[in-house]
């Protein structure tokens, strides 16, 4: 079938086969198909749909366009996570030394940062020397020795995804369930796990506003990869607060070493337990849920998964110093409180504001192209159901360039609804999807 | 607005404003569009549609993407002819000399052919020597001397509609009213006519397969003109067999000249009389319809159209002698009757099949670089109603290369429907939308 015809079937509301969807996306990623036809078929996706079915046929044919890691030389099972992103979400840096610790590998692919969400590289790298380009020789080394390795995807992992994803970003059509999870998981899939725990994230700092899409995308997420034979569980999470106190990159991992060494944030821990539980009894490295997240309680308490993540750091590396004393992290110049104007009770933070503050004084990017100054960030004061008096910090920006200071404080007074009565309690962790 | 919002706006089943519509029509003709943003943005369009308000912004972006011809110094009125396209369909030809002996000035600018459906300019063409491309001034003096002219489009007529019908046609988005609407009268409105009739054809041999999609466009046409300050009468007319016995660019000429001397054959005499009929009655040189038409069909039987068009001719750089005497035009080296298998009546044309097969032998393109033979073609032995004996020819082939003549035959077999019951009368002109 010609390309003409594929676009005008999907256009019509037609079902693909597998060869339409693999003509699409091999003749996309071997420069034959013009990416204007690319983008009208995807706008046609994206608005007639995807059935699970052609979602599979999407998520295999990109799967396919680049190699996979084979890992099965490991000598014990391979579980991974991966998080559909958020503010403060550092869970990455204390979960995977946590699991590793109890005797599963934990080999993790991530992103960068991108718009009000972090990535967990650029945060790895803000430990001086920290390389997230490693052979798959060092990879499998790393891995071997600490349990767990923590590295960039490289080009060859479902090279069309990228230039999928790199079309969507800028045709309108990113925002799609079928498209979002073949992209998640033709790269995950790649990875070498046997099993995928997924934090699926809603709320006002998640890409998902609403729990509705997020069970959307968790349900379709489980039935696409158990057609692809691998096993994914979704753990559906709230974004509607900065995870921790820490958003910026350096001190996200002060925030994360104080978390290994049972010191961490409650919500953090708790996020952390629950996903590494279910790791675990994936990896049948637990008999229960409940057995497993206790275990992940137990390594951050006992110092193991510390040990585990300076083990790591070595290897990949870094600066082992700065994650013994993190004093000697990258420190930003200047601080600022960011002063409440009234008195009463934090009901709600607009969290992608908060992210996107971040943004502004050099924590992320707007544009792949920017550069991100590691020590920058913002340390939230305040949290859902904290009550603060007027004058009193809600949160304190670390800067070092002033141009964008006044932008930054602006998102972070417009975040945060304070009233006289106190609304319901926050909660973290909903529900699990199969 | 970015255009990434437009297309979003769009996506979401917004409604644009002018500003955006020329965002992006302005920016893609200017070439600060890339075009996989403008094709997102046409399905998009395709699939949530443009109402009257926006597809008259399309109009107008395109039609400012260009210049206009002022033809205000005619000593007259000044009305214009569009087909929607067909098979055989010769009746600018016939039509434009008829009028402009009338008093009425026929600016007429077509294009060629391409797929199924054959062009005025490759029919002109085939007289050797006829210029189709003259400069504005030989325009105006040819209009003035014989009282039509007809050419192409120059470049800067409505040049986004010229880019932006090139992506519509490798992206799966041609067949949307709004877009369609837009993108005739785009060009039509820069011709410096005061009115336009427009014969909107439906059927097998058609674009508009159905006479409800055709109404639904006639509809659009009109409105969208008069937003324009500009006046559209359309007439829906059947495009269910071939018009007249000729198709293909010589042998239509030489069917124009029969019609043009009083011996046209009567489905091509009645179009003509209607269409003209109407353009006489816009430019209020006739009374009522029925005067307009039976001073075209007047026109037609005294030899005044032929004489015009025998001017025009001259004017155009055509050699008269070839229209004088037809025998002269370009002629098909080879002849092969096709036919019928049985005997019965003919009750049906798969009109689309007769163009297909006269595109096989050479006389029209499937893509824009391909060649035309001005000397072959398809005569049409019979039409609908006529009874045929197993035996006797339904079409005559009139070729000069064998390389695609069986599959032009088969196409010519499989276009007919010939029963034993002769089923209900073929009509021509239905309705009239203004």
């Amino acid at each position: 079938m010609r390309v003409y015809d594929i676009i005008v079937k999907k256009r019509n509301g037609g079902t693909h086969t597998y060869e339409e969807i693999t003509e699409i996306v091999s003749g996309y990623a071997g420069g034959k198909v013009p990416d204007y036809q690319v983008s009208a078929w995807l706008m046609a996706c994206f608005l007639n749909g995807l059935d699970r079915e052609e979602t599979f046929y999407l998520t295999k044919a990109m799967l396919l366009s680049g190699r996979s890691i084979d890992l099965s030389g490991l000598p014990g099972p391979r579980v991974d996570k991966h998080s559909t992103g958020g503010v403060g979400d550092k869970i990455s840096l204390i979960l995977a030394p946590a699991v590793a610790a109890c005797g599963v590998f934990v080999p993790m692919m991530s992103g960068r940062g991108l718009g009000f969400t972090g990535g967990t590289l650029d945060k790895l790298e803000s430990i001086p020397g920290f390389n997230v380009r490693l052979s798959d020789e060092k990879f499998f080394e790393a891995l071997q020795e600490a349990g767990y390795a923590m590295i960039g995807q490289s080009e060859d992992i479902a090279p069309a995804d990228k230039l999928l994803y790199s079309l969507r970003d800028v045709t309108g059509t990113v925002e799609s369930i079928p498209l979002i999870t073949s992209s998640i998981l033709s790269k995950k899939l790649a990875e070498g796990a046997d099993a995928v725990v997924m934090d699926v994230k809603f709320g006002s700092g998640a890409f998902m506003k609403s729990k509705k899409d997020a069970e959307a995308l968790a349900s379709s997420l489980v039935d696409t990869a158990q057609k692809m034979g691998k096993r994914v569980i979704c753990i559906l999470t709230s974004m509607d607060q900065p995870l921790g106190r820490e958003v910026g990159n350096a001190l996200e991992v002060e925030e994360s070493v104080a978390a290994l060494q049972g010191a961490g944030e409650p919500d953090v821990v708790e996020i952390t337990a629950v996903l590494g539980g279910h790791m675990l009894l994936a990896a049948e490295a637990a008999e229960s849920f409940e057995e497993g997240r206790d275990r992940i309680i137990e390594k951050l308490n006992s110092g193991e998964a510390y040990e585990r993540f300076r083990m790591s750091v070595k290897l990949q590396g870094g600066d082992v110093d700065t994650v013994t004393d993190t004093s000697k992290l990258p420190k930003a110049g200047r601080k600022k409180d960011i002063l409440s104007k009234k008195s009463g009770y934090v009901n709600a933070i607009g969290t992608e504001d908060i992210g996107t503050a971040s943004v502004f004084i050099g924590a992320g990017r707007f544009k792949k192209e920017d550069r991100v100054d590691p020590a920058v960030g913002i340390t939230v004061e305040k949290k859902i159901g904290d009550h603060v008096e007027k004058g009193e910090p809600l949160a304190v920006l670390h800067y070092n360039e002033s141009a964008w200071l006044e932008k930054a404080e602006g998102l972070i007074q417009n975040a945060y609804t304070i009233e006289t009565e106190k609304r319901g309690e926050f909660r973290l962790v909903h529900e699990t999807i199969q």
